[in-house]
């Protein structure tokens, strides 16, 4: 048995995600049914993460087994043959093999997502879908404040939605959340241990809520504390949501690829 | 009569181009029509410039003329009045009076292009609609040095397609032809007094070849002084290109709205 690990990047516009799903499509069928063209069982991906009905990703981490063997060429021969057959909204950017124990979301250490909003009066018309429209304008120095309050080990029950099911614990720990401006153009990096389901956009809503003067910097505490969903801000929406890298470590990052 | 003009910003991939078209849609009609919605005769645009099929816009300029008395509002009113009658894909960015001997066209001393390109061996999904796929390493340094070569007044005959009519002169000074790199993607960055028909791709599509070694950087003269398109390189695929602002003399530009 051979592992690969695969760097997956997409247009999440025309999914209903990454997984598999009963309604819609998922972009993992995309990418099974394309190593089904190449590989006698259709392979089995296993990801770092999932992504929702509509967020974009540039790199999200997957990997898969092949029998021994049946694939001898170099690892990014594979990116070629792979992007052959996917559709142009999804694209392989990388492919190596690597030791079996490895895992795409048991290694994985971390996560960056970032978040894009264009604040004009004029949404610009190259980014309407991958930036949320937020025509008022934004206190920056206020977000930043707030942002500052999340960041570090906490509890972020009050920025999670209700999947259905219950995480274990919904205590994580959020390493970076930054806010860079460009011009219209602003970017939230977000980097945490793990994300809780719609986390990054609880917190980009909240945070643009407290840009627009709807929460005060000093209410952060409370709704941390709350633990309530319904004491945060809105959830931002999808489109503006990119998942950026997946982080490992050193040991399995460093490693030279073998293909 | 009181004269207006427009910012104007539009996703090129669904228009034939800028201007009204007998066959395809222009966004020319499309910004027109959003206008006779808000004034009594259908105002006609005039613009500083016109794309073609599939390139895309930022700060493309074009002024129009209503009676006196029309439009009684701030002028920046006029920007989400219009946007309200106009597709996704179009956007007014910016509106407002001039004094009426002010012309988009004639009075624009200069104008920049920006060319994007992804420059890896996997494209960017989120990009596929604004950047050119190339997927072979280029030579930065060199396609550095080839556009120092094309920078100033030239005749750049070798540059231009034929449009089916021949301009009076195809004598240009390039100001500014800069190549920037972040990661994969590289951005070119074009001003000139003003540019021939196709002029910007086909600089880009030159400087790529030069940069995937199929011209040298001293063909670059012997490019020039050919004047003849055969002896310069590919015309760059149009989804690349940004008309990404237009310039004036300082006098017009300083004035303060008087909307």
């Amino acid at each position: 048995m051979t592992r690969f690990i695969l760097s997956i990047a997409y247009d999440g516009t025309g999914y209903a995600g990454w997984q598999v799903q009963k309604i819609g499509t998922g972009v993992q069928e995309k990418v099974e049914a394309a190593l089904a063209q190449l590989f006698p069982r259709r392979p089995r991906l296993h990801s770092s993460s999932r992504t929702d009905t509509g967020v974009h990703a540039l790199g999200l981490v997957a990997h898969f087994d092949i029998p021994i063997a049946a694939w001898r060429p170099a690892a990014r021969k594979l990116v070629l043959a792979l992007n052959a057959h996917l559709p142009e909204d999804i694209r392989v950017c990388a492919a190596r093999r690597v030791p079996a124990p490895f895992h795409a979301r048991f290694d994985a250490t971390g996560k960056q997502y970032r978040y894009f909003v264009w604040n004009h009066p004029a949404m610009n018309p190259l980014r309407r879908g991958t930036a949320w429209h937020v025509p008022r304008p934004l206190d920056v120095p206020a977000m930043r404040a707030a942002a500052r309050v999340l960041v570090g080990r906490h509890d972020f029950r009050s920025f999670t939605a209700n999947a259905g099911y219950r995480p274990q614990s919904t205590v994580r720990t959020l390493t970076r959340c930054d806010l860079k401006r460009n011009g219209p153009l602003l970017t939230f990096i977000l980097e945490a241990d793990g994300f809780l389901y719609k986390m990054c956009r609880g917190i980009v809503g909240t945070l643009v809520q407290v840009g627009l003067g709807k929460f005060a910097v000093e209410e952060m505490e409370t709704m941390l504390a709350r633990r309530d969903r319904r004491g945060a801000g809105m959830t931002a929406p999808a489109h503006g949501l990119v998942l950026w890298k997946v982080f490992y470590p050193a040991k399995i990052r460093q490693r030279k690829p073998t293909g």
